[in-house]
């Protein structure tokens, strides 16, 4: 008698049949099933499984405080950005959302509205204007919009060592009671994801850039309705259709207009060029 | 305009398409497409997921020179077994394989045929007699037995820091003339795979058992074919229909028959009770 290897998937599948957790079931039955029907349907070898099996022991050894490898892996391989497609509130009405990507932290320095964020990051200077609306179109006033973002040599300011606890071209700002809110901070930049871990080789392997498009990271909360994870990303970057993470939706392009040097909007004074963008922010009620 | 997560899949599949190496490239792109459809199909929440790509970074940092955590999730999850069964030689009329396991080492002592290789292990005496055929039928003459097995305390000579790198129940024996073999060694014993790691969490929180039914691992090779990597189980233990990594195979379960002190079969005089097992191995041509 010889086993198959449909006998040995559905033993596989059969042997989560008695977890109490019922979605923990749901979850390791699909997950088994996917993966047999992966290696089946390229009849992986032995081999090439190794392969992979030391390809994830390496992104694990990656991994520590700071980096996170397989943040990346899921990032790179486009699953992230499923998930928040799959969840998002944009059929509602509600701006669509993107990634949170790895550089959030829980600690942008809290600004009054209008402010200069960039503290010292090189960059092109850049003035955002935006709105935060309900579905209904109702401003939504005191809502915490906080922002952060890679300066004109694509670093965050968590990526330099130099910096320690010193926060740049971020920041945590209140909207008025129109919804409204404005900041200064530096143009952004297309910058490569970390390439120096197993997950570079895997996309130099492939023949796959590591570059995201230059963009603007913005986390919105607002009393009511859910929080917005999204980016703006600057119009006529060359990898807006190649975004290594697969992060970009033609709406959440913005317009960024170039000034000569004089009177900015906010009434100040720039002594040289500078950047506006404007965008309005529609979030989903609970 | 919206981008629905169809698209994102697409885009994802898409971004391999330039990749030289075309088994690359077909392994990339089905092993997104079944990811996304285990997502799809889930509905996988961000935060399910950040619980995922946290057991997969413990998992790595599981992994070490003597322990390798995803070849046991793989190897729990049926992968491992699934690619065995795949592409062994078994529908051509040879004995069918099952895992290799984490235990096999380059350096099994040789020793004579009918040597004793158990070597101080603790268990009940083994006298386990062997042939190694073609699927023609024809005797295999020194055709290398590669043996290795856990003792009657569930244990490998190499899980056993005391030994050092000294060897138990484990030995390389060739065929003679006839593709004869035999040897001494311990009964083995139902041992449970490492459940202080990831995996083992996982098997906990799904209801699932640890347990591996006794069994002897072989590894034979000769020329013109195809090396056999299998195990021989013993028949009535209560895990030959649950074994934690599906590697049992009706056909690989042996016959172990007890006897009374007194003669053996190779002529030696027992003074306590012993057991025989008997096999006929079937090796694939190249």
């Amino acid at each position: 008698m010889t086993f198959s290897p449909q006998a040995i998937t559905d033993a596989a599948i059969a042997s989560f049949s008695k977890a109490d957790n019922p979605r923990l079931k749901q979850i390791m039955q699909s997950l088994v099933k996917h993966l047999h029907a992966f290696a089946a349907e390229t009849q992986l070898t032995e081999a090439e499984w190794m392969a992979g099996i030391q390809f994830l022991t390496a992104t694990g050894h990656q991994c520590d405080e700071v980096r996170q490898e397989f943040i990346l892996l899921s990032d790179t391989l486009g699953l992230s950005m499923l998930l928040v497609a799959m969840h998002d509130g944009a059929k509602h009405g509600a701006t669509e959302a993107t990634v949170l990507g790895p550089f959030h932290t829980p600690d942008a320095p809290p600004l009054p509205n209008g402010s200069d964020l960039s503290n010292g990051a090189p960059g092109e200077a850049l003035y955002v204007t935006g709105r935060v609306k309900s579905a209904q179109g109702e401003a939504l006033a005191h809502a915490s919009v906080d922002i952060w973002q890679a300066d004109a040599e694509g670093l965050y300011d968590v990526q330099r060592s130099e910096l320690e606890h010193e926060r740049r071209a971020r920041g945590l700002i209140q909207t008025d009671a129109e919804g409204r809110f404005a900041f200064w901070s530096v143009l952004p930049e297309a910058y490569p994801v970390p390439t120096d871990g197993p997950v570079g080789q895997m996309l130099l392997s492939t023949g796959r850039h590591p570059w995201r498009p230059a963009h603007i990271h913005f986390l919105i909360a607002a009393e009511g309705h859910q929080p917005l994870v999204t980016h703006l990303f600057r119009e006529g970057d060359q990898y807006l259709d190649s975004d290594v993470v697969f992060g970009v939706r033609p709406s959440l392009v913005g317009s960024f207009a170039h000034h000569a040097a004089g009177k900015a909007p906010d009434g100040s004074v720039r002594d040289q060029g500078f950047w506006t963008m404007d965008y309005e922010f529609v979030l989903q009620a609970v």
